[in-house]
């Protein structure tokens, strides 16, 4: 099985994993902006998730962009009908520039060929890892950055985070 | 000006700062447990922070860790008499056990020495940076680790931060 979930399909599904299991997204209004099959973008506002500066609390940056990473391998998973345990091992933040509006995470699936080698690992050994990342702009929204654009837009969050699925 | 403030006015300094400029601590309970001029402690219960297999979730562990180094080096400037900016710049976690308890991050200080170096760079150039680390450990309570004890208690989570000071 390898089906591509519909925006609507995903929307539900994560919103009602948050919503169930994860209380402190609730608070910081954490939502599923958009999906396509190729990109996730979590979205929170930014005034719960504010910090003494007026910009978005580190914190909130990283959960954020560690639950867009999560949320894409949730997806991935769901897609191919892999039912498993899913945690994050290990997460990094390089903070660029501040965020003065809303909170945007955006997470790039992991190409078709990475994504049958991490399944492959998981059937034949039980686990598997895989590095995913996100990216945080300052109040633009971008599902599609043009490469040929001038001048670049660059992120001012960084995130790379590593995660693990092991049979349940 | 050379001071170390008192647990109390510790606790209400930051406890303040927490009340006054990031909501989400007050979702999070996000409180401080002890500081003795060396170590700080900052802890959060469990309920606020859980996730979906009713363990702490790497947001909140970051988030609490990222303040216990941000909180540390807070105090540090306040008894050195500075008033700065503070940012996180970086910030890097490692989960290698999960937390079923309340969260409870450990902050030691730099030494005198790496303060000194700190503090005379922001004196000549009006910045400077400084990498801290903070441990989270499961269900223990640990102020002073006997490094002689047997076995060896090992933190679950580890977290690096770099942050920078700039004049205001």
């Amino acid at each position: 099985m390898n089906i591509v979930l519909s925006p609507e399909q995903v929307s539900e599904k994560l919103k009602k994993f948050f919503i169930d299991h994860l209380p402190i997204t609730q608070f910081m209004g954490l939502d599923v902006e958009s999906y396509d099959g190729d990109t996730l973008i979590l979205t929170a506002p930014l005034e719960p998730n504010i910090n003494d500066k007026q910009t978005a609390f580190g914190g909130s940056l990283y959960n954020t962009a560690v639950m867009a990473c999560w949320g894409m391998l949730y997806l991935k998973t769901q897609e191919k009908g892999v039912f498993c345990n899913q945690v994050v091992t290990e997460g990094s933040m390089k903070y660029m520039a501040p965020i003065d509006g809303r909170i945007r995470a955006i997470c790039h699936a992991p190409t078709e060929e990475e994504l049958a080698g991490f399944f492959d690992h998981f059937e034949r050994k039980g686990r598997a890892r895989i590095t995913l990342e996100a990216a945080i702009y300052n109040d633009v929204c971008v599902m599609k950055i043009d490469p040929e654009a001038e001048p670049k837009i660059t992120p001012s969050v960084k995130f790379s985070g590593q995660y693990a699925i092991l049979k349940s």
